[in-house]
């Protein structure tokens, strides 16, 4: 039995709420964390209907930038998102939260999260998103407690959702052209539209793990010391995380072609990257341990967990 | 009258030889010139047949980040490249120079170069290339010496050379996201199969004319001041540079998605580039002059020329 009009428009409705509540404790949680910057918010509208509210903290005490942005938006399909979803080009509503963090440390590793709810006019609607970790010196204790977090979820709601969405995540974020992923993983979904209650209690837990997933992270690593080296390696991979974006990121480039906010689109990239000759890290040093572990997947559950 | 397979291999080795006498040409002059830096050899293998000489110069007097490669590989095309050239997939012989520099100084505009021909089994081989330069700051002066040198190349060919090439190099180096032109242009060109004897010697006096365009230019911003300001402006600046190559530049695309060699395909990024929120510039200061600049195409040449 296909859903009626109202009844997807309540899920829309409830979705947008919980994402906007999620940006706005997200944002404080952070501003607390960070001690020195705040978010500067940006409201904007978009062309067809709806708008967003994008929040953005530079040069902060922890955060280099950061970007945490909403977004509910209605439109129609052009034709190159309805072939690709392979349905009638059509009205559509978008709700979402997207949120990316660069650490001024390169101790602390740079996250990346974002939860979406879609829906046609024909009554076909689905939830996606997802978040991965990008650390620029591997610490396995912190990687292990990321997956883990994400894992307790999705195993109270499917034992096959932490397998499949965290081969999902590895083989999204991954830039063939080094050979490489563009970090540590985590859990990539889409077009989740089974049983619509259950998919939005996941959703929202997922959305209010997310800070459990990842603070302790900064918490551990935010005073850990680093100089010039370091940062001459973040920047480097930096370079990495901006090359994933720009080729490959199907949200980034979707939303250029589309004509979406370019600023709200391009928060993702970090403050600074560089690009130059490196010889390859000597074998044994941490930035030789990164490249190890991000040249193929790796289990990061510990046995039992 | 289709040419005969050893007329077509006389015109590759020829074109061959004539761009890696370039690439040693160009290196020269701009070792020189930059005093301080000097050029790093790194020969490679394509996989499928020849290879490359890639130079790069890194933290020199005048060029924070420069490459020169030169290439003469052989392949079988791709089903995608085969597509887009609208022939069956078969062997095809390529070679060509490539030059992108990234001088230090904000002041002094980077610029891009590029030279190549290909041949197809079935007997088609054609030339392309073009260059177009990118200023951080306007003088308008060294923009109309760039195009002028390069009109007056293309007149001595065929008058409608200079306004159809100026004119696919403005339509190609446009970052449709941004509303803006890579920089101030110049010409592009492809498929120039008509007359090979006149299109390589075309191709040959675009090479010899690129240093003309270019040196006056570093050699009259070079030594002109400035500071913290100007440098994040052009670090500002590079970060659009990377969007281009990244989300447009059909050559770097084409290259990452074939299996090319990721490290030379890549040397065009700029050494540093930050994205950082930032306040429009204001009316008439030097950074809205170059915005107001790249905005639109512009005419670059002076009457009668």
């Amino acid at each position: 039995m296909s859903p009626t009009t109202s009844e997807i428009s309540a899920l829309k409705s409830r979705s947008s709420a919980f994402f906007q509540e999620s940006q706005e404790k997200i944002c404080s949680v952070l501003e607390k964390l960070d001690g020195r910057g705040s978010f500067v918010r940006d409201r904007w509208s978009h062309p067809q209907g709806g708008g967003g509210d994008t929040r953005l903290i530079e040069n902060g005490g922890v955060f280099e930038k950061g970007g945490v942005n909403f977004s509910d938006v209605s439109g129609h399909l052009n034709d190159k998102l309805a072939e690709r979803l392979g349905v009638a080009s059509q009205p559509f509503q978008a709700t979402g939260i997207s949120l990316v963090l660069h650490p001024l440390s390169p101790m602390v590793p740079t996250v990346h999260f974002n939860l979406r709810y879609l829906e046609l006019e024909n009554g076909d609607r689905w939830f996606g998103g997802g978040t991965d970790l990008t650390p620029y010196y591997l610490n396995e204790k912190d990687v292990v407690h990321f997956h883990t977090s994400l894992k307790h979820v999705c195993d109270q709601h499917d034992l096959t959702f932490y397998p499949r969405f965290k081969k999902a995540c590895d083989e999204y974020f991954y830039l063939k052209h080094r050979r490489e992923a563009r970090g540590a993983g985590g859990i990539f979904f889409d077009y989740l539209r089974d049983q619509p209650e259950r998919s939005f209690d996941f959703v929202q837990e997922i959305g209010n793990t997310f800070l459990d997933a990842y603070i302790p992270i900064v918490q551990n690593r935010m005073n850990d010391a680093w100089g010039e080296p370091e940062r001459q390696w973040q920047l480097h991979r930096r370079g990495r995380y901006v090359e994933f974006n720009l080729i490959y990121d199907r949200g980034t480039l979707f939303g250029l072609e589309t004509n979406g906010r370019t600023e709200s689109i391009l928060m993702s990239l970090p403050p600074m990257a560089t690009w130059g000759s490196r010889t390859q890290p000597v074998p044994g040093s941490r930035e030789a341990q990164l490249l190890d572990a991000i040249t193929s997947p790796k289990n990061w559950i510990l046995p039992g967990s």
